[in-house]
């Protein structure tokens, strides 16, 4: 057990619903699963047990590995994975989160992007890890849901994916999200970082939209924008 | 110089941006200015300093009163102010929380509200701490315009509000919020707390409205449901 590395092979979920979620979706990733004395036996901890007990997977018992990982308050249970590629599917709608920083941010928006549909997410690095498993818990499961892949620029990310319309998410947008109409074809969704925004040359791809605020002197925070903006577009008519 | 106490008469604004709303919009409730050795003599801080001096508050140096209220990073500079109420317009439109846990919730919900022109919050206890320099900060700078009350419950809350139309938000609400038609008079947008949500007695009041998810085993954060809810809201049409 050591501490989690962003360049490494392993990673953690944390708690009993990841731990349940990553044995249930990827048990031929896991490597091993860890309980805390304070663990109660309960349903859900007899579930872990037993889909370990059919997947062989070794379980240990050490309150130690909770320190290494430092799992917050409650968090009894951990299950050790090899990372695993989701690959994104080229041809389907995504949000695009370009240089994202922030690895609480990035789980929020993967939870409400695949609450509303969108499965598909591409990362443009340099970026916030999503393997990181603070990031995995802030997405409350839908890590191991959600398919997406890192891309090292924007025009990387363009080339790949399939004809679609392209809308840029910025505070100088020229369209009003109020005014976008029902794409008729896949789209993406691509939002800037959390403090700098997108650059001014995205003005040159898709449409450039803003979402119209009345006090516009601090902008709306980045998983606040996103949820706006695609709980918008999956329910144009 | 201590830290902050919820039951104490000051607060903090940590920071460069926050301590000069502070002096423009209440210079009468500031206490003082600290100042940090390694703030930058620039732009923002000469206009400190000149507003400081305008109104008679006395600016202290010291670094030791940064680590008492466990600033962050490139916080240089903070106003202590004595706690003021703003309170709620009862006859205009609000976002009513129901026992908000979460102070960096509240104020991201604050800072995103009165972007959208909803000015005035209502806040059922038990509650997160409006007052708290995690909850001011988190609102970039709406602290100083948003206006608020705390009811003891959402009885009160209606009791002393105007006429107007009531929509709980609910995971089994009974309404689709695409199907909300523009209200005729002022409006209140209720959300619960973040683990718990609104207790089934708020379906009682007013229309349930959800917020429809195609994966709905976990739901939306609070500060995206009310984000969702707030910009929809705003521009019905």
């Amino acid at each position: 057990m050591q501490k989690y590395k962003k360049d490494g092979d392993f990673s953690y979920a944390l708690g009993t619903e990841l731990t349940l979620e990553l044995l249930q979706s990827h048990p031929q990733q896991v490597i091993s699963v860890y309980v805390h004395s304070k663990q109660k036996d309960n349903e859900i901890y007899q579930k872990i047990i037993a889909l370990c007990q059919k997947n062989k997977i070794e379980v240990i018992r050490s309150d130690k590995a909770f320190n290494i990982v430092n799992a917050k308050e409650n968090c009894y249970i951990m299950g050790v994975f090899r990372k695993f590629t989701n690959d994104i599917d080229l041809s389907a709608s995504h949000v695009v989160l370009v240089n994202p920083g922030n690895m609480g941010n990035l789980g929020t928006i993967i939870r409400t992007c695949t609450g509303f549909g969108i499965d598909n997410i591409a990362i443009i690095s340099p970026a916030a890890d999503i393997y990181d498993p603070k990031t995995i818990r802030a997405t409350m499961r839908a890590f191991f849901r959600v398919r997406f892949s890192y891309f090292s620029s924007f025009e990387e990310y363009l080339q790949k994916a399939s004809e679609r319309e392209i809308y840029c998410f910025m505070l100088d947008g020229s369209t009003n999200l109020q005014d976008v109409v029902r794409p008729q074809k896949s789209y993406s969704l691509v939002f800037g970082n959390e403090a700098t925004g997108l650059a001014p040359e995205f003005h040159n791809y898709g449409k450039s939209v803003f979402i119209e605020q009345l006090n516009t002197v601090d902008s709306l925070n980045l998983d606040n924008a996103v949820s706006i903006a695609v709980y918008h577009f999956v329910n144009l008519k």
